[in-house]
């Protein structure tokens, strides 16, 4: 599989996950927040699919195509391993979806933001809210959801928090 | 259509064209030509469905994945405005496929270089060769190919030089 064939794979392995959640989270009231903007394409994704909802975005530094920057009252500048713990009492059991695309060419760097993440996003979470990750996050209680038809095992990380 | 569908569609449409490429030219022996190396995800693609033929990469400054980095001998380092037509004597009638993703974010650039590709690039290929292609570039006498199944119209360059 070249390198080509392997940017498609993920690409639409990102899709189809946040299409899926996008159709489970229809009629849980709640907000979405993306941790990690990048180039903004999934950001672009997530308001296109739903268009009623509030998206914050955490980033460290924008560097996504001008089209695909947040409102300046919906996005969280910083280091999201200080950023998002800040907030937990902001957005404490309000979100219905979370996703997280941090994931940098350091493998020490992506270990402390996935454990950084992994030790408050449960608690951002609504009851039946969900997380779509491509990192090794989790939270406790955390439901493992199936990945959609096409999505490679192990490429995505696809949770649910447990109704109240 | 978001900006997540939106590089699906053109990374799938890319691919498509080069895998139908690689196909047409099966039998005919000749030298590849990458212009812009980019990333490198073109170039491992090709050089994963093509493994016995010689691919000639042109770019101006090597900012590839590490893997995806052709041999010094076959990297001709530059402005491409500068080093095609430099590189024309060594080349002339020899090759069998080009692929051109010289794309910037500049619109004037991007019509000189495609003017200079066109100005030359039809004496590289060898009689019955082809240009996959995503500006608009041309040459004399160059045949249009009809792009693969599930490629929109416009969207790749895609002709051939005909047989002599």
């Amino acid at each position: 599989m070249s390198r080509l064939d392997s940017v498609i794979r993920r690409l639409q392995a990102q899709r189809s996950c946040l299409d899926d959640a996008a159709g489970r989270i229809a009629g849980l009231p709640g907000i979405v927040l993306e941790l990690g903007l990048g180039n903004g394409r999934t950001y672009d994704h997530l308001r296109e699919r739903l268009p009623e909802r509030e998206i914050y975005v955490f980033e460290r530094r924008v560097a996504a195509h001008p089209d695909c920057i947040p409102p300046d009252d919906r996005l969280i500048l910083g280091d999201v391993r200080e950023t998002l713990p800040a907030a937990l009492d902001r957005f404490r059991g309000q979100v219905t979806l979370v996703h997280a695309d941090v994931g940098t060419g350091d493998v020490e760097t992506n270990r402390t933001i996935a454990a950084a993440i992994s030790a408050v996003i449960g608690d951002f979470l609504a009851p039946g809210g969900y997380l779509v990750c491509d990192q090794q996050i989790s939270f406790p209680g955390a439901e493992t959801v199936p990945l959609p038809d096409g999505v490679a095992p192990g490429r995505y990380i696809y949770l649910r928090k447990p109704s109240a």
